[in-house]
């Protein structure tokens, strides 16, 4: 199968690239560029990656004429402008960035600053969140945000049985520096970023409300969530470190019960009681590691996940939201070793 | 004045000496190892320090003698033992270790795993949180813990002005490993520590009961704190991300009133509303630097402090504690510049 | 094929047993601990590697009745003691240690302060320096050293074909903490390392004598090299930056002929004129890539080389080794992502 | 006694003013924008120094008017423009940036990609390094390069002893990511820098015609030097490892002998024989640790030096000179702890 590749030159565009070199069901890659007019070679864009592919203008028509699916990897906005020939086609798109992921404009336009793509458009886009809905069948998919995923597979067995005081939520979230893209700024700047932390868009980061939207898929009750991000010297990985408040009268067994039942049969998603996981057990891989405990003296559960940003939390859920679109086995290409020593 | 110092070898006890060698009103400093026979050189065991003070063998009356008073910069348990003979006399001590720190001696054992130190000895103990308390006229001081400091600091004006649920306390604080010492662990070797995070201790961090003493000494009503430790691939510092839901009704002034009217006039501490600090803002300082917010949308209120554990967190508030026992001037001695890029 | 390895829990092991996992034509690992009694479970050893394997006591008869080949990824002086069985069957095994890599028994214990295998034995090995060697037909592969790899690779064209003062060789090579292994040090405690240099073993390193005895093989007048060694503070990878004096009258031509003669059909060694490779480049991966420039002024070569050291430095190269043996496609199970973003 | 200091906000500028601040002599601090119109608070442009000095618009008569010496610490290219007047009117300047360090215009010229200062000016300059020159009565000092520094004062005793083949120096340096200073590029994005190594300028670097001029003011024999520098994965910090072929006859101690007689009165400069220096052991501080060995089987002299790249390498070099020009205390101002643990 062939399948086209738009903005490769990004974080998650390249870490795709590499996961659908080594997938056993694709054949052939073709990329393009949305903001070049001729044909360049990835070669002098990533030497780094050894390949000589070229990178082909952007062309709806021709993508879809010589791909079975085309995957976006480009900024917020841009898919906003461009997917809608491949919508009014119905031909199948995974979408890596922010655009449809929300189901309300308004509250795209207030957290992105961003126009909002047509309603009707929207409501075509299918969520991708893999462990709890699957894509098959579905023609336009945005792949979930890497803070997001981190944050709603945390919380999920907690939320959608009920078993916490839905206003009670925190989420103190933790990201590397990959998170934040290539482009240059004070914040990665590696004199500023080392040997510190630092906190950004408090109680302002877009991926607030695309998890609040999810919580309220599986309780209306929750009305928003306490979420902070800092962010880390290093370069690749997620912690969401979540505590909420019990209900009374929940045990530790309701809240086993609910994380063993939810990701037993999980391929990629582990949850451990008592054990916390490290953030570099699951860097290199798809995993969603997750450490859970109540607390007995507080009644608060804590809840540590941990993501690869760029995998689980970007390219690796964009594959398995591949595999199920078209009914590949579950782990086909994300067979991934962990960066050793863990 | 002539001061002696047990145990420079530890972390907390070097970057002290520093501190003492540059300290106006210090002219000598007697150097002691509890664990010792014979005098040592300072050169053998730390030549980086580029000094070659003699390390004298232990003697409680020679120090007595010698040195108008004396900082234990010792492990846990090791003043429980040894401390009793300065108690006797009233000799002034300031101790970095956590021995006489709690108030209760059940509470000492069911955290330190430690057989504390004897009632009387408790009680004479004073806990020397220096921007709430003075140490002037004390002898016996006990220096808070690094995590303590920066949590209580954090939370102080809120708890003390009744502005919060006080069941809702969240803490999620992080440390450099220069907080777990020099001892080799698995935790601390770099292949592991590198590109990772590692809770630890998680709901069992012997700070916790400290923190919950103080709080409870300005509010009984705070039963408990929910607090967890990660552990961060940088060497000094702490951030204490703190979260807490505001009382019904209570407002942004009323919260920034309690923050201003708390710390206008501290030397060392410092509080901005809205603004959240760095870490490395404060490494090689003795400030604790402070941003908090009332998230008007979740009515949970964020306050971020940061400290540098081995300064602020131990020798450096060590240094204010002397200050106020012996009527000094509270800057003396720690006039830092922080590690610059910042 | 069914292959056995033993000693999985070291960092070399490790990274070897996810390659053999993943390698088209490994049917079956068996795990061998050469220091139990007992079946142990992978998993309780190193849970991180997400297995339930068991580790079988080691038994030289039972690994050849039930394995094609065994790979040794033991420390030093291990396979001294425990390889003669194989040796004597004329089983095939890859040994990823040093006891067999020095032909000199003498040199072995200068260098490595241990007793080398009897003579007969050292004659029998092969030194598996697979871009110049094949292991095709051979039965004992000893794997060369992490630094010995990359030295040699970065200046053999210049030794092979004599275009430099064979006394003029100075080799500043740098590794991450992984070299160093698991074992806890001094050296690499994290508060040690972090922010750091420290060099080891100056002129005292035992890949001295394996890069010497290669390059004598290449051109007797090499009569050594200086060579040290530096700890860098990040944990995977070695670059080697080597100078040498060109000979009179070599030209900048001769010298890159050298090096595309040597390296243009290799699959896994990249040299390029000019252009020095970056260490992250390779990292993830089974590449070393070199960089090289005859300076006009100075007329000194400087070639700069970057491997993955648990990769091409030690389990990479097993690989190779493994495919020359068997007579697999170089590159199967070697088909590597980088860790990106580099 | 009042300074000027023009160019604050960058790296060099920040700590020279930190150091200034604490300087016992120095009793007022006017800083000056060389490129800008109004007086602008250090708050608004370097909060984390905590400080309100006003930012006063360049004027040359003005800075003579309220200062009895000025320091400059501007990128290159700036003095050469300014420091006219100042030169003119033999007013005392310290210049941290590298326009007047050579004698000639052309090499300059060559090396800096930018017209020299006029002849008679660069005549005038004397170049400021301090353990070997003293700037005692000087006008215009041209404060050294931070890698020249640490390379010139690990050759000097062997260069002005005549002891090395002077066609053999090879310097593989190595720097931390502030010696490239704030300004963001793609070298110093965490991203790419973090667990990397990067060469940049090989062969190329502006400071190798500032070592080369020194060492031929020593040895007219030296005609150049192979040097290359590499960006680490750290923040502050140089370590210069140099090699260099002892002459044929030269002994350990002819070799011992000049490092002991050139350093063992030296303030700031410690020579070690057989023990190199970890790069950590310096930051914070103003010492140069230099740690050298002939190597007898090579006859190889191997010499690492290492320097705080801000402090001995800018800054408090510049203080330095700074304390010989008015005849202060060599240490005056520069009693600074490291940065520990080391």
């Amino acid at each position: 199968m062939n399948v086209g590749l738009v903005g490769v030159t990004g974080y998650s565009g390249s870490v795709l690239f590499e996961l659908l070199l080594r997938h056993p069901q694709v054949d052939h890659i073709n990329l393009y560029g949305h903001a070049q007019k001729v044909a360049q070679s990835l070669e002098e864009v990533l030497p780094q990656l050894r390949r000589r592919d070229n990178i082909l203008p952007y062309d709806p028509a021709d993508i879809m004429k010589n791909n079975q699916m085309v995957f976006f990897a480009t900024s917020a906005g841009v898919t906003t402008k461009l997917a809608k020939p491949f919508l009014e086609a119905n031909f199948p798109v995974i979408d890596l960035a922010g655009d449809y992921r929300l189901k309300s404009r308004d509250v795209y336009k207030h957290w992105y600053k961003k126009d909002a793509p047509e309603d009707q458009y929207l409501q075509q886009a299918h969520y991708g969140l893999t462990d709890f809905y699957s894509s098959k069948g579905e023609k336009y998919v945005a792949n979930p945000g890497c803070y997001a995923t981190s944050t709603i597979l945390a919380l999920a067995p907690l939320v959608q049985n009920h078993l916490i005081d839905p206003t009670s939520i925190v989420v103190d979230a933790k990201s590397g520096t990959s998170g934040a893209g290539k482009k240059l700024t004070e914040i990665t700047h590696f004199s500023k970023t080392n040997e510190n932390l630092q906190l950004y868009k408090v109680n302002q980061h877009q991926h607030i409300p695309e998890i609040v939207q999810q919580f309220q898929e599986w309780d209306e009750n929750v009305p928003y969530i306490q979420f902070t991000t800092t962010l880390l010297p290093l370069t690749r990985g997620i912690m969401a470190s979540c505590y909420a408040k019990a209900k009374d009268n929940v045990t530790e067994k309701e809240v086993r019960d609910a994380f063993v039942k939810t990701y037993s049969d999980d391929t990629f998603v582990n949850a451990t009681e008592g054990v916390f996981p490290t953030l570099k057990q699951v860097v290199g891989t798809n995993f969603c590691d997750i450490g859970y405990q109540l607390n007995p003296v507080t009644h608060q559960i804590v809840i540590i996940s941990v993501i690869d940003n760029l995998l689980k939390g970007a390219a690796g859920q964009a594959i398995q939201n591949f595999n199920q679109m078209f009914d590949y086995a579950p782990e086909a290409g994300l067979n991934l070793s962990p960066v050793l020593p863990i």
